[in-house]
């Protein structure tokens, strides 16, 4: 069992008279994941709507601000019981055995064209052995074959942008390896989280963004760029890329700040709270 | 009322040992659609899997083929009840007040990069009166500004490409229609129909892709092509952009044949079962 | 006749072993321009090789540089005989009697895909009266459908991204334009100058990208992002686009301080050198 | 010695009033080919401009026809004396040694987005020792990475596009290899030729883009897809791309039929004209 207390801390102004945000920062509520407290405030003290999709378990803020400026503030611990499973256990899941709910996550997205991607995938990854470790392989060609480079793309980069120019941050390697997979008909998704264990020389703590695939029934949790330690990744919001789960999505003329964030693990040994370590087994969440 | 008869006739051969498929090609129910008769045909006649999407009432079937010939017939008799609007009553939905279940219809997606489009839409549609109008000028400036071309574009092409090379089919023009309404905050999703009322010269009765843009809190569908009758537009399918709704997914190694469509309407005016018409009101779909 | 000073002062700290540059700072010699006066200084003294391309007259430096700093300072005194021709005498040459030598400005480049520009440049622009008027209404169109936004593009950017964002830097503009000019079978190419008359607010003193067209037998000089006074813009270099001209092109690992830059104009009423003045006819370069 | 025997057979139906037309067919005379026999007919026999390009031996021809029929036959004997090198002396030239009417064929260019690539490049090739070895590499990473898939690309394509989905026809192939060695410093252009020696299964007769590379001071030719016998092919034109080398430019609306190519080659073993055959040496085109 991992504990885990973030903060996260926007600030805006608002330069028009209103603006719309759509904040995705809370904790996720899953089979894995509980919140055990929470506390969200604005300054100024504005109304909220909040909302959790049923599918994905995202939490959505909605807040509309006058002019002037917005702070928002949300810290939480989060307790997160990771199941652990043998890699070797899990299989691919043939399209014919897929869930309903689950195939639209073959589908190409916004930042992940895996129709753009097939004969390469298959090229490079269609006569592996079937399963967890064909995953982890595509993972491990992302590492092998692109540059971490802060700053190198935008929001606009998408995953061929990163297969042509092999540079990116954790957002690129993530749409690469989930355009990869969905190329080879394994259903991929995205989630946000928090980059813990990041090596703090990179900068910042800073949202991270992973990868989810689905195998023998259930997602399981890769961190394609390695930036972080993988039993340590909290849930924040899942989609089927970076367009669906911005920490913010902002309608109106704002200025934004660089979001302040802390993450750090809580441990109690008596109560079986352990710190994230390292771990060769796949790392379910559901 | 409108009472609409189709038959779509989906030819296969499956090289590899076994293909999976995802067909969407049945007709939607929903609040003002009904499907008063229809029938499934496979040959040979292999088991099938059906699903109706909660959200989309989208009806996929799923079916796994082996080596050898698949032909898919279905036919189905349907009846339409759009409500007709008077279109200046119509109004966009500020973000603040948009369903939660409607806002990711906002983000950009494969097809509709709308996040790269903002500049321009707002340049060209930004100082317009908001509301149906502002749609509608949307879809008069594609129609005024592409030339519809068959065979121009091809199923990688996206609404980017179309705004720089101004020439598609009725895909392209609804991807494109469908990024500046987002790039604009309007929600807007594509929907798969048949076109009912084309010009035979341009072409044997096919699929066609139309628009629905969600004002005054629900959907009204345009036909940005505009090569149909629009209210002769029953529902198959809606999704984010076209790669939610492919009339086939095939996932193995298939060779196709180009589908043979039938559309027609029935009409009995002693029932109120009368010819799709055009009309200058706007078409809601809920 | 028109009389500038300019200075470029340019600063890399090499990290290699070498690195090789090739530069491209000083000012072209050309029918209508003259070098009075220059001074080309490396820090440290080290060899230069100097090559005067016969077709464009770009002169090219090439440097080898050894580990550690190296700086590059050019001053010109140049002047400019700009024959100024009234723009209604100025017809588009058509392709068959274009000379040879200016056929290759019709073919796109990196930056300018004019090929996928066919549909959007004869329906913005097939209709218009053909001539310096037409390759004006481009020019104005460029500038009022895009935005002058600093730092909003990189090298990478080419005239499609341009067209679908819509926003820009002064390379961007000229990219876009003659893109578009190209479609109409209008020759077109980049020049590289300063910047000269820039409003400080923007900025401080920087290189300038403008096009020059070929109409009536020779080519004419627009600035499609409108923030000089043409007038006053010399020729360092000539090219396709921006690929073919780059002030500096650096192979090696190598830290680069962004250019210093000054420009002005020295005027001699009695020898008749004047101050750059905005003109409504066409400035001819030949 | 090789004498290879060519003709084609181009067939236009102008629509417009009158079509301009740029054709490249004509053998280029270079110091290692010469035109022992040719003819040019146009029926019917209208004007025709010749122009020698003097830096790439580029012919062109200058057509305008009236509405109606234009056919193009040109037939050729051409002679080459290819001189065959051991590649292990192949060495790659630094950029302080290149000529200078040399190092555009650094840039990138339309089809080629090397500045895109440089990354991918260094990843791939960067740790292999430099010379023909090398670039030979990036020539069998090609073919062992990309499928040589008729009809699935068109004219739009360009070396990003290959990288993505790894499909392609000559022209794709080397527009990759030309981006890839630019990347690393290479020069490397496209030439035009017939693909003598090609497979008949796989179609009649075509056009052919190959590769040069320049290296120990001269430009080698290599085909990257791998369809013909390199000593059998004869230069028709060369430049920096695809965009530079069409056959046929074409100004107007006209309709097209494909071309009719033939190619033989002519053996006189006497006079020491010997049959095309497969090489290990490196085939020197300077």
């Amino acid at each position: 069992m991992i504990r885990l207390r973030y903060l996260v801390n926007l600030s805006y102004e608002i330069v028009d008279r209103t603006a719309d945000f759509l904040f995705l920062v809370e904790a996720a509520r899953t089979a894995r994941q509980s919140v055990v407290e929470e506390e969200l405030r604005l300054t100024p003290a504005i109304p909220v709507t909040q909302y959790t999709y049923p599918d994905s378990c995202n939490r959505m803020l909605r807040v509309q601000s006058k002019r002037g400026r917005l702070a928002v503030r949300y810290e939480a611990v989060v307790e997160i019981d990771h199941r652990l499973d043998e890699w070797k256990s899990l299989h691919e899941v043939p399209v014919a055995d897929l869930p309903f709910d689950v195939l639209p996550h073959l589908a190409p997205s916004r930042y992940c064209e895996s129709d753009r991607m097939m004969e390469f995938a298959l090229r490079e990854f269609g006569g592996m052995q079937r399963g967890y470790a064909r995953v982890y392989a595509i993972r491990e060609w992302a590492r092998q074959h692109m540059r971490y480079l802060s700053h190198s793309t935008n929001e606009r980069t998408s995953a061929i942008d990163t297969l042509v120019e092999r540079t990116g941050v954790c957002r690129d390697f993530a749409h690469l390896m989930i355009a990869v997979c969905r190329a080879l008909s394994i259903p991929a998704r995205i989630s946000s989280s928090l980059d813990y264990g990041a090596d703090p020389a990179m900068g910042p703590t800073d949202f991270h963004a992973i990868v989810e695939v689905y195998l023998s029934g259930g997602w399981y949790l890769l961190d394609p760029s390695g930036v972080s330690i993988p039993t340590g990744l909290l849930r924040i919001g899942t989609g089927r890329d970076a367009a669906d789960i911005p920490f913010a999505a902002i309608f109106g003329n704002v200025r934004s700040e660089r979001p302040y964030i802390e993450v750090e693990a809580l441990t109690d040994p008596a109560a079986g709270i352990e710190m994230p370590l390292a771990t060769l087994k796949a790392i379910s969440t559901w």
